[in-house]
């Protein structure tokens, strides 16, 4: 722990540690707008193409030149993420959160792992597919900073000197939250919105400390990114450029609302909830049947993203041609392409002066859709046999999307969706509600976000952020409650189930009813593996070779004690060490000079690139393994211990909250072994429980 | 814990306490908005009626009325606060941070405290001290959702069946948490803000559930608001009515900012820093003269209210002569008194058509003159000679104000004075900042308010929603975070200091770094009172009478077992219960049928009045105090427990993050007794530590 460091070092530490949040901050604003630079370009010169063959009456030509782009486009996505970082694929979401929780998934945080989500992530937006970009930048966010406190790249780049500091799992979780953070507030362009997702739906523990400096990073992004638009406003970076801070604004709206529009907004929460849930719970079907195919192989991925994609051009392609043309609202001589930065109608097969509304929705970039979508004073804007055939396509594409391995968000798909059958409620409503139908299409994509995401805070301040306007506040809030309190009644949110799906043991805040029956030495199983306080090396070798625990008791006993005593808990890691040191004792004695001297802190410094040292890579000859080590310099002397007869419910609270690995059960009495058990993170999860106590399953609910 | 409960009780329970929250934040928007109704009613009518005489030529008697008013507005404030409810002085929030902490100041919560509190506040906000309305709006709301836990409440007028779901100390803090928000967002009329405030300022812990919860509440404040407000948009609240939602607008302004102005923004910040530490060093200084004033009695109190009062009179009357009189900026036939509702100008002394600078900043609510302050194309609305006397005068006036025993909030004075001097900077600037004056004193409140409550985002997020400008974001965070850190080289936050000038006993999530040097068994003190499994009632009586602990350990010796060991932990308050019952056993034996049967869980339910039982109201015969007590069955029989050997930093995380009261200390090796201390907070409080180990003090940085 650094306080325990001389004034000079904790001053570098602390400057060290707000560099790097400045330094993630800077870096998730580059990138994010990197992001959106290339996607807008790409997909706007492949529609821009596309478009002038429709108009040319180039049909066939234009649609082979768009499922092709789309075609090739999401291969390449595929392809890389298949063979060069298979982690990098969908949101990461739940692989930050569960991260952030305590479970290591492979590979997430790696240099691989970044660059295949930023292109994969460009090459699958810009292939149309029905996938968001929101989710890969918080992944991207989290990966820089994890990146930071990466032993390879101190070793090759930086100078390893100050990176040292942050060595231990809470700083880099700290920087991970803040860089999961960023990610948010460079999709979005919303700082608070961005600290706030990163403090309700992906960390596990927070510190009054780390809100600050979440926000710190946060606020470097929003600033990153000012600037960077401000360059692109003069027109220099192709199709991009339009909007500025504030995606979709709002503002020219005026807000007037009575009491009779509420059971509307309330109608709208409840549709909300239920089609949420409903999405959520086909979505997992998909993603069970999509990773049955994903497992089989290369090309079996590479035939879905295929058949997902060709399926998807031929949707976006065709279902423009049901939908008849409309004049447009101001005709001006420009034709409808250019209404200004809120509406971007697109005239497709039509004549120009008039406008194809379902090619509005589906023949542009989501953004572009959601910004028609959003824009006011437009109540004629789209037809409602349109809106109806564009919800169902999006709703169901949105299902099927994301289960391609590539990288790919959930949150545009749900923002569009939501906003579609949004503006649809509002057409029904007609001119009995005062309401805007672009604000129906906002608390729309409300209501679906609280219904999927189930998130509330977080979301409500990302639309206000993303609509600028504040005076949308209480109904956004009203809806929001209301469709995660319907949704919630029929299953978990999206990233849980996800999470469940990946098998990645997440832990959870609060303990479930039947583990207030249970003490915790009904879970522990199987014999307990501890050593003693002078351990045999080949005693040690084989224990460690043949069980996959983490953690080991370490027991002193005769003649070192006249009755056996906890000594306390020694790591694998740190067994690993002095085993590659090869540092032992002829005989099983005390040794008298202090021999942790012989260490440096680095030593035992936790490896964070994953490439951990085995034991099977330790050789040792069979006189070594004849010979012992004292462990007593090199074991934790106070670990978290609980006595036998705790429910398991109140040790799940200790466990959880202050974070630990390893809890050792101690007996009641003192007349067996000092230590009945050890708790790890897999003997709470809900399966193993259940696995040993069948019966709980029924009296569930007591 | 309910979960154990059947299905119709869990559903039930969760009806209840989201109930709660509803009533919560409807009450506390009610009384938000009453307050505000009630204030600008009665400061109004008294500026209306001593304007009248100033411009009727009758100073002297314009100034009677005036200092009249006031002296006797306050006297009020200050009486009944004295007499009825003490607790209820100050802002409140340094109290309801510390009951979320774990430490119960008495009478914070009570139905006294309340009453107290909303009228007082008004009496004294309208008395024009320089005091705010929103810290007391805090403590109203929190003590709205107390009193739903209150134990009397429950008896007399609510049904106790449904309510006594609600008796653990868990649901009630998460409930106070709520209130508070809601406070937050009903003075500020900011639900967002309300939420991040209760988060990072009040609440010690914090789960993703409450996160929701909170959130709910102050949905329901927002919306309780914006109803009100609309049946006074038709002039029906007397003087009251101007401002939507929005208190001070500033969407009207463009924002245009250059790089050019990043320099200023830095020198706001950096100011904010130096001014808000001074600050929070002067009002520690000058809070402690006041509580020996203070503490001297009723009269002392009054007095040094009344000399105050006076004293803020002759100033705010008194120095707007100072002032020139200018002409009206675009002078109507109105006069300047009527130029919208974003400024409201005075024109005192002045003939019509000419308005007085600093009476506009003084001789008007704090509200109006924040608005005139935050109006934007303003640029020569106030002369700098007058804008330096108003700083000089706001900066000390609100540290001299905020000690008097009324209720009185920090945020209003900081706010303002803020907004002075970054309007000031902004008239530095002139022509040469392309950002507006108003934009100038919006930052500067929010530097004021980094550099003396030290709060990031919920700062930022409250002045957003103040002001209704999120292109301002970036540059607010930017001046958060600057102002933050500069002050917080020299001191800490003002509620920190208000909470240690008061002596509660707060627990800091984190340790300190002596606290590493130390083990458990360092810290803990004087001779360990414990009881045995079967004890004799004479014992308990004297022991219960002799130390004020409220925790014991039970310790099982011969004959029940060969070797003392610990049974568990037994409270004081069960004890109580136990000794009321005066179901004693005559021998010491271990008692066969369950006795726990005989009683129910209510009797054992804390009772949250502050009027627990008390060992003294117990009498017991002779014959009853050589009796015996089996506490077997009213025995935690899990307690945590650590070794004697853990450093007290690790003991504290688990002591903070459990959110435990009492920690047993057991020892390493089983030889001597199974317990050798017990610690409870005030062991890990610094005094303490330093009291027993004097010579950390030095080697504090080592």
């Amino acid at each position: 722990d650094w306080r325990t460091r001389g004034r000079a070092h904790i001053v570098r530490y602390v400057i060290l540690k707000w560099t790097l949040c400045l330094l993630v901050g800077v870096l998730a604003g580059a990138i994010g707008f990197f992001n959106n630079l290339a996607i807008e370009n790409i997909a706007g010169f492949k529609f821009l193409h596309t478009t002038d063959l429709v108009v040319a009456n180039k049909y066939l030509m234009a649609f082979g030149v768009f499922a092709c782009s789309n075609f090739v486009l999401l291969m390449f996505a595929v392809a890389i993420t298949s063979c060069i970082a298979p982690a990098a694929a969908g949101s990461g979401i739940p692989e930050v959160r569960a991260y952030l929780n305590g479970v290591d998934a492979p590979d997430i945080f790696s240099l691989r792992a970044i660059v295949v989500k930023i292109f994969g992530c460009i090459a699958a937006v810009s292939s149309s597919l029905h996938v968001g970009k929101a989710g890969p930048m918080v992944h991207v966010g989290a990966c820089v900073a994890a990146l930071f406190g990466h032993e390879r790249l101190h070793k090759n780049h930086l100078t390893g000197k100050w990176l040292k500091y942050l060595k231990n799992d809470r700083d880099r979780r700290d920087l991970v939250t803040c860089g999961a953070g960023a990610g948010v507030a460079a999709a979005f362009r919303s700082p608070v919105g961005g600290v706030l997702f990163a403090l309700e739906s992906l960390s596990s523990w927070w510190r009054s400390s780390l809100l600050w400096r979440a926000f710190f990073t946060t606020a470097a992004v929003a600033i990153v990114l000012r600037a960077l638009i401000e360059v692109c406003v003069s027109g220099k970076c192709g199709l991009f450029g339009k909007g500025g801070l504030i995606m979709f604004d709002v503002t020219s709206t005026t807000i007037a609302y009575q009491l009779l529009d509420l059971p509307v907004v309330i109608l709208l929460g409840v549709m909300g909830g239920i089609l949420g849930s409903f999405y959520n719970f086909l979505m997992q079907k998909v993603l069970g049947i999509y990773n049955q195919i994903n497992e089989k192989g290369i090309c079996y991925r590479l035939l879905l993203a295929g058949t997902i994609s060709i399926f998807t051009s031929c949707l976006l392609f065709g279902l423009p041609w049901l939908a008849s043309c409309q004049p447009c609202p101001d005709a001006t001589q420009q034709g409808c392409q250019n209404l200004g930065k809120t509406r971007n109608l697109r005239n497709f097969q039509c004549s120009p002066n008039y406008y194809n509304d379902l090619a509005s929705l589906f023949f542009s970039t989501n953004d572009d859709s959601i910004r028609n979508l959003y824009s006011s004073g437009t109540h004629e804007l789209f037809d409602q046999f349109s809106i109806i055939l564009s919800f169902v396509t999006s709703y169901f594409l949105g299902i099927i999307s994301y289960g391609v391995v590539a990288p790919a968000g959930l949150f545009v798909p749900v923002i569009l969706t939501g906003a579609i059958y949004g503006r649809f409620v509002g057409m029904l409503m007609g001119s009995r509600s005062s309401l805007d139908h672009g604000l129906y299409a906002v608390l729309g994509s409300a209501s679906f976000l609280g219904g999927t995401m189930r998130m509330t805070v977080s979301v409500c301040v990302i639309i206000l952020e993303l609509t600028n306007n504040l005076l949308l506040l209480p109904l956004v809030m009203l809806v929001l409650l209301i469709s995660k309190t319907v949704a919630d009644l029929f299953n978990g949110n999206i990233y849980d189930l996800i999470l469940k799906l990946k098998g990645l043991p997440y832990l959870d805040g609060h303990a479930e009813p039947y583990m207030r029956q249970l003490t915790v030495s009904d879970v522990v199983m199987g014999p307990l593996q501890f050593f003693n306080g002078v351990e045999k090396v080949g005693n040690i070798v084989h224990v460690l070779k043949t069980t996959g625990h983490h953690g080991f008791p370490v027991i002193d006993e005769t003649p070192f004690c006249s009755t056996p005593v906890l000594f306390g808990l020694v790591l694998r890691s740190h067994l690993l060490v002095l085993l590659k040191k090869k540092d032992f004792l002829p005989t099983p004695i005390l040794t008298s000079v202090d021999i942790s001297k012989e260490y440096s802190s680095d030593d035992f410094a936790k490896i964070s690139t994953g490439k951990s040292d085995r034991i099977e890579d330790i050789i040792l000859s069979e006189e070594q393994m004849e010979m012992y080590i004292d462990l007593h310099p090199f074991t934790n002397t106070s670990p978290f211990t609980v006595v036998d007869t705790m429910s398991l419910a109140k040790a799940l609270i200790l466990f959880r909250e202050v974070g630990l690995r390893h809890l050792l059960i101690v007996p009641k009495t003192s007349c067996r072994s000092p230590v009945v058990g050890i708790l790890t993170r897999h003997d709470f999860m809900p399966e193993h429980i259940l696995g040993l106590h069948p019966f709980l399953k029924k009296s569930r609910w007591k």
